[in-house]
């Protein structure tokens, strides 16, 4: 444990208890390997779907900071997770460009204008941060509701994500509208993926400021792109925020987490990016990812979230294959590979909160046991 | 151009006289690199859409002989395509099993009754090929109106994808159902993935026996499985078909080609498969893939469909560069690596016909000259 002395304008954070996750991060030894879920805090849980109830919709409650403060907290209550993680979307930077973000009850984001032509892309700007200044005081209330029981995760989608919801308008089964532009006019492409790093990167430095322990970059959609469109219009990009973000904030590394879904044949190429942690989806057979990635990054996932409906008996099974394909991670002092639990993509609003308790405690248990077994 | 004499229960079809996609399946040096596109007879089409009107549905297209024929046709007529592909539907066969498939107007596939409980699975069973009869009559129908212009390409879906839409019941985001399934009670799985299996294999025997001269098993799901689940419950279930095709037909061989969509990972282990071609998609680089599968196979794919939305000049250019990312194929006696074009997923019905066109000369034109590079 790290006892670490916390401010914020002015304002303490209690010290931090749990630090298993920022540990891990950072390649150093931890006691058990530490979990936590993508879109934990979410609608597979009643006390959730309360206070969206409450809240009236999805941007009511996001822009709350009570509300996002306690739905944060929620699935903390209920699971041992070692990391909480803001409570929000990835689309709040383009809906601060003007574009006009909602979520319309059962369906995805959609936003008002679209980014199509070469009038709409030449307006685009990076938004003031004040208008996301929501987000900022969401991240200052949640770290201080946390009283340092694990740390806080801030993110972004990452500039292609983000380009792909404002070219589209919302989601998309085929990526047609966004992928035309990019293979007719890359030059436009290449203006929108500069002004959303520029922000994405400028807005986790809010994050980090406001009291994120680390930050995430989902691209979501990074793995829908060919080879070579890939590394020109998403890695490169992913490349321009980090090379951007504060490292270390009042003396404290933040770490950060490159997340691309389907980006497995890519890994190479992600071991060389400024971060970090990469996240991988279930596709990926994470032993084999150690040995690609070599010892310069910490690997997060990568659990098919579906395996959450099997009855706990086989939600156990899964969990303890996982971390055995990943084999004992570092001991001792310096710092060497480590894993972090994770699902390959957001927990279904289906799943049955039970099951998520057995996960925890599966991660928890065995990753402890593997520690202690000979040879580790 | 190798002569053929070709016979049918007694019906003779022409000499092949473009030999180019056979012989790049087998290995053999051609003077360009073949090309064919996955759903090349369609909606992009105008004189599909038109035959679709009369046909009333798409299956009433695809079950009547003359129209499964007109329209498999319809690109060859205004393409120098080196293959046709059969027109039909994946889902035939659960069809074939009493599932009762239908297709709304510009929605995906339903099932009338889904396969999600012990009963269900336990009353599947391979259906008698006599219900696939319009199929096999649009076989001898199409390789007979083709009169050796281009060989003939019969497929069905894969054991793991025909299950996926059998559990779920139609297409999905999550696949949660059919997943749900696997993990909680793989035994189901497995038992449906057996059936499938030998259902797809008696299928894929009776369209060699009447005319197709190469099979394609697409597996279109393959992709969304976990590490680990792919090998178990789809390549397993390939291997399963495989092991039981015609391996030549009336002294001819019959190649057979495998797509996992998204099964880029997991090329080393597909290049052990029993069978001629891979089939990859475009988030694979060429160039990479042919080291890594090695001389066993020839590697089909794999430009993304939505280059086809770009002006002819860059749909060239795309062109050329996937060419190039493969290398110069096998030339001279003996095999080789060898290269089929085609794209990493079926045509977009949005796309123009025209583009089509400029990617179909600069497929044929850029190889050639490849051919012709010293050094090459």
């Amino acid at each position: 444990m790290v006892p670490e002395a916390c401010h914020n304008g002015g304002m303490s954070f209690a010290p931090l208890r749990n630090d298993s996750f920022l540990r891990a991060c950072l390649r150093q030894a931890t006691d058990h390997t530490p979990i936590w879920l993508m879109r934990q805090a979410g609608r597979y849980l009643p006390e959730y779907r309360d206070t969206r109830a409450r809240a009236g919709s999805f941007m009511g409650l996001a822009t709350n900071t009570d509300y996002a403060t306690e739905v944060t907290l929620q699935p903390l209550d209920r699971y041992a997770l070692d990391a909480a993680i803001l409570f929000s979307d990835i689309l709040t930077v383009p809906d601060a460009m003007g574009l006009g973000l909602s979520f319309a009850l059962g369906e995805g984001p959609k936003f008002e204008k679209v980014v199509r032509d070469e009038a709409a892309v030449k307006a685009l700007e990076v938004p003031d941060m004040d208008k996301l200044r929501y987000v900022f005081d969401a991240v200052t209330s949640i770290r201080k509701a946390l009283q340092g029981r694990v740390p806080l995760i801030g993110f972004s989608g990452s500039p292609w994500t983000l380009a792909c919801y404002m070219v589209e308008g919302g989601g998309s089964d085929d990526y047609r509208l966004v992928k035309a532009l990019m293979y007719s006019r890359p030059d436009l492409m290449h203006r929108i993926l500069q002004v959303n790093a520029d922000a994405v990167a400028a807005y986790l430095n809010e994050q980090i400021r406001a009291g994120a322990q680390a930050v995430m970059i989902f691209d979501s959609w990074g793995g829908v792109l060919a080879d070579g469109c890939f590394q020109e219009f998403s890695l490169a990009y992913t490349r321009r925020v980090l090379s951007q973000l504060v490292r270390t904030h009042e003396g404290v590394t933040i770490p950060s987490i490159v997340f691309t879904k389907g980006g497995g044949l890519w890994l190479e190429e992600m071991a060389d990016l400024d971060c970090e942690v990469l996240g991988v989806d279930w596709t990926v057979n994470l032993g084999q990812a150690r040995a690609r990635v070599g010892s310069s990054k910490a690997l997060q996932g990568n659990l098919d979230p579906n395996v959450l409906f099997a009855p706990p008996a086989q939600v156990h099974a899964e969990a303890v294959k996982l971390l055995d394909s990943f084999g004992t991670p570092h001991q001792g002092p310096g710092m060497g590979p480590t894993h972090i639990f994770n699902l390959g993509h957001g927990i279904s609003q289906h799943t049955p909160p039970e099951h998520v308790q057995a996960l925890v405690e599966a991660v928890h248990g065995h990753s402890r046991k593997m520690r202690s077994m000979p040879g580790a």
